[in-house]
């Protein structure tokens, strides 16, 4: 706060107090307005104006003191405050390799309806993902009885390279074209606000919202799919970097001109730890049915390594080494609270069976200090369309709290 | 701002308010209080009551304004405000690996005093450090007619891991003690506030305040000196971690199971780096005068490769080439607008060549935007005390603001 180089941010500070009115009455889930002016010193008197003018734009509810919280006092029956289910309707797609997931959620984040489809190709160019996504989006909300145009707003998570305040698509595994504006053209075909981020920044923000990361201000994601993710959070914001590029964790290099990586770079992390990675070396090893899916080449492989045999469990053993020495690094440069590994791959419990962590604990500065807790979280798409629902609402959010900003000047 | 999980910032606004005032006036030099609230948004009453408390505590002075900076306007002459000098002097200092450099600044960071003095030892007990520290600080203060007690606070820079809110030694090179609150006992010993820092760290903040960091508030600058440093500046603040460990760049890993570092680990990037890595090297290669010092070595090692002594140049490659694998994954996690390098070892060039830089450009994940900006600053200790001294004026800031606060509630 106090250093020359800082710029003094410029919001209007009444539009700061009602960001963070709502945001603690968000984060209670139910308050009353004396504690919300505790907890945020804000005046009592400003509290209650606030909480007025969000209670007119319909964001906030009165509701009845739970009595289990507390004995009632003498005269006016204390209510609390809570964020208006009900006030709007968001989604949010995530789209994985082979599959579409949609969640749908009211604005305290209860499940109002999800979907699934699976995707016609694993690469679209942007109009078929815009005229797809609409599809998706048809029938996910017809399902529970709504149309798009009930909805305030939609959360996209796509891996790849995305500068998200701009909704910017640097590069995509699922897309065709490079360096699009997606956000502009899928606002346009859906009619609605569009928040777009790469996939693992969502599952670190489901985490937020829903998961382990609640109440937690710094931790970190890694999330192990068809490939390599990384979600940063540091001081309760996700972590984008400059150019919107921050926190790729697939394509650090964990071997000086080492394995070819499908990114066309040698050594990638990635190029140890992802499903083509390991069946590149099991090719060579000469274990597999060629009749198989990838997939089900890989549950064999990982099958044999449980079985006993040694080519296949030093293939999984050398990708969990891999893995240890990534993550170590990562804790030596945030020395994060947590770090929850989470993805489809964590079925494969090689990735975080204790000698990998122990490995990874062997390789950070060594302090007299317990290292980061390291926590598994085994969630599917679905959660991650949670978490792109919920980028989803902080937009809405933003966009609700500017609209009162505006009655009010 | 809207997630669940942020904590709401619990500062009294008014405190909030004086901090934001001060740093402002502190970061604009002189200023008018209009173009304060401008730029705050706070009202122009409120400004005028916190720059009177400001002015009455002897932080900030009223200064005529510069007629070159704008017409004045009719009526009463316009003043701008600017910080006092005069207020607090700080001083700041760098232990490095032989000496200790002593910067003495006045509250706006001009240099009152400088001082050197060689070091008896590489590595201290805290008890010797701590007399040792005096009696530098003695003399250093006695060289522009000053004593330690006109001091208000004193900022010390030391390499390892520290946690600096706390001001406790994890472990240091310069420490034969691990685990040590050091703030304690330097506070009893000094009779001053005391603030303690990776030295790294205090680098970053030197570049923040006097260097390439002003008005950038998302850098990193890794130093290279008998060991590699780092600190890291996002959101304008320093980047320190949950228990104070993060930002830990030397003991990153490039190589599995790689090369023996000082620390006890393998594959560190500091252990294909430092001094000791190159002089390793040398020594198998054969090529050294044993009668010289490590610092000779190191020059005439140097002075070989310059030569076009083949075996000398792959030393010096080798060693580029990791340093350009670390800073690449440097910039796929954190995507700064900025690396600045810095430190003694900045005078060998191979560190920062064109090849090391375009390898690392190489290396980091491809968009078609232009790579993070990076630039050399071959500073000396003295910089590096100054932004110890840095340190100690924002400590001494807080403490300044808080005892506002005391007389007003």
């Amino acid at each position: 706060m106090l250093n020359p180089s800082k710029n003094a941010h410029s919001l209007d500070p009444r539009q700061g107090g009602r960001e963070l009115v709502f945001s603690t009455i968000r984060a209670r889930e139910r308050v009353a307005r004396i504690d919300i002016a505790q907890e945020t010193k804000i005046s009592a008197a400003t509290v209650t104006s606030i909480t007025a003018e969000l209670i007119a734009e319909g964001l906030v509810e009165e509701t009845p003191r739970d009595p289990s919280a507390g004995e009632l006092k003498r005269g006016r029956p204390r209510v609390d405050l809570k964020v208006r289910g009900a006030s709007h309707i968001v989604a949010g797609l995530k789209f994985s390799n082979n599959k579409v997931t949609v969640a749908i959620l009211d604005f305290v984040g209860n499940p109002i309806g999800e979907y699934e489809r699976r995707m016609p190709t694993s690469q679209f160019d942007i109009e078929g993902l815009a005229s797809f996504t609409k599809d998706v989006l048809e029938t996910a909300t017809q399902s529970c009885g709504l149309q798009i145009s009930d909805l305030s707003g939609v959360g996209v998570g796509l891996a790849g390279i995305i500068d998200a305040p701009k909704g910017f698509v640097h590069w995509s595994p699922q897309l065709k074209n490079r360096n699009v504006d997606l956000r502009s053209l899928l606002t346009k075909t859906l009619d609605l606000p569009v928040f777009i981020d790469n996939d693992a920044n969502l599952v670190a923000m489901a985490e937020q919202w829903f998961g382990y990361g609640r109440n937690i201000s710094d931790f970190i994601v890694v999330t192990i799919e068809h490939g390599v993710g990384m979600g940063i959070v540091i001081d309760g914001k996700i972590y984008r970097g400059t150019r919107g590029c921050g926190a790729e964790f697939g394509h650090t290099k964990v071997q000086l001109d080492g394995a070819l990586c499908r990114c066309g770079q040698r050594g990638c992390l990635e190029a140890y730890l992802a499903d083509y990675a390991l069946l590149r070396e099991a090719n060579i090893a000469n274990t597999l049915d060629e009749e198989e899916t990838s997939e089900e080449k890989l549950v064999a492989l990982f099958r044999e390594a449980k079985a006993g045999d040694e080519t296949a469990k030093l293939i999984f053993q050398q990708a969990g080494s891999m893995f240890a020495m990534g993550l170590a690094n990562i804790v030596n440069i945030f020395d994060p609270a947590l770090i929850i590994l989470s993805g489809e791959r964590m079925q494969f419990e090689y990735l975080y069976e204790d000698e990998v962590i122990e490995q990874m604990r062997q390789l950070v500065v060594q302090v007299d200090m317990p290292a980061p807790e390291v926590r598994i979280h085994t969630w599917g798409d679905l959660m991650w369309a949670r978490g792109a629902a919920a980028y989803a609402m902080e937009g809405v959010t933003k966009i609700a709290l500017k609209r009162i900003s505006g009655h009010a000047t």
